[in-house]
């Protein structure tokens, strides 16, 4: 396989071609960014760790059974996957209230939903990516209707499927956003999944595992992205 | 009937107990503010003529069959009302991109939506009045799913009333925001319905009607008010 162009440099991620015009390549970077890139750090071993996590919990989702945009893992910081059109629309689930939410609505951090809670959010950094409605996301013709049904829905199913499976290891998975991309008429997981985009409580300490120790300076991220990545491929949690 | 005590100090009405507890006095003042009272002013007449505006198109609600929680005008700026139980809910039907909406997805102001678009809005002065889904709004105890499904539904219907109301006297329903109140078992259209709370636009000049006159600083909000009166019951449009 050819590298040819990077078509995308992102936060954290960069996108590059290949002599494949249908699969791309996703390089994992160290670069650590919060609040819309307002805070910038380099972290050595995050894009390494990010891609670990990434493929591991990929193959956690398509054994649930839903389908994404992974082929396979190139590199220690690489994956191929196939070059989906990303929706415009991220998708978060909420098991607890933390982060953006917590102010939005004056809701203590940690409050526990009786069911995990789907909120959409429009990808714009210009706009530093606003909450909507899905008719509002239908009307501004960001995705069709059934889109939206299909996004929420597999949100759901894979939030479930990883929650177990942090769970398994002494983790408890608080939130977390999900991208769909659209690829030869259907909708795939893509993106990420690492601890850059969800929320990680550590279960009897409360400890953060995730970017919420860059965001709000709790300690230091590499360290903590280090005892994540033995967490979930060297020993096991003793809860 | 007696005047009781004041019950509730709006931005620009007051709530008065009467001598039934289950009725109250709604007072319509001459206060105009904006930008959740950060800017202020005295309008003369103002009072005077939401009231009237409120109670005409109350009116209208009814005939369209819609229960509303008013009963009576009881003076120049005062109706007597059902208390209800607001909802704090606000619903915004949108015909139109206009004001918030546009600032938050980069729309440009006056684009037309194919259908009607409804938006819900926790009511908070302190959280200035965020955005919420459904499922936020039922899972924070705020409504329940069926008033959720009720007040949009109905806030839908009382908008395509009153858009055909103002369309006939050569004004165009932009948007509106609507409240609801829990009274004996049922919801009620609560609040008021004025050109405070909605935006309205001439035909043919795209003159603003409305509180926007105020906020934006494009003329003298008073004599706007007093044109829309003089539109409402006195001369008709020409269009």
């Amino acid at each position: 396989m050819l590298r040819g162009p990077m078509l995308y440099q992102g936060k954290s991620k960069q996108v590059f071609a290949t002599d494949d015009p249908t699969r791309v390549v996703l390089r994992f970077t160290d670069q650590a960014t919060a609040f819309n890139a307002k805070k910038i750090a380099e972290v050595a071993d995050k894009g390494r760790i990010n891609c670990a996590i990434t493929t591991h919990l990929f193959r956690k989702v398509e054994a649930a059974g839903v389908p994404h945009h992974m082929i396979e893992t190139v590199s220690e910081t690489e994956l191929l996957c196939h070059k989906v059109e990303i929706v415009p629309i991220e998708v978060v689930v909420r098991s607890r209230a933390a982060g953006g939410f917590t102010k939005r609505y004056g809701v203590t951090e940690g409050t526990t939903f009786p069911a995990p809670l789907v909120e959409l959010f429009y990808k714009s950094d210009a706009l530093d990516d606003p909450l909507v409605g899905a008719d509002a996301a239908v009307l501004l013709g960001w995705a069709r209707r059934w889109e939206i049904a299909y996004v929420t829905e597999a949100a759901l199913a894979i939030h479930e499927t990883l929650r177990q499976f942090w769970l398994d290891i002494g983790v408890e998975l608080i939130d977390a956003k999900y991208e769909f991309g659209r690829f030869d008429g259907k909708l795939l997981l893509a993106d990420e999944l690492t601890p850059d985009g969800a929320r990680l409580w550590e279960i009897g300490t409360g400890r953060r595992l995730d970017k919420d120790v860059f965001r709000r300076d709790l300690g230091d991220l590499g360290e903590t992205y280090r005892a994540l990545f033995d967490r979930v491929f060297g020993q096991k949690s003793t809860s």
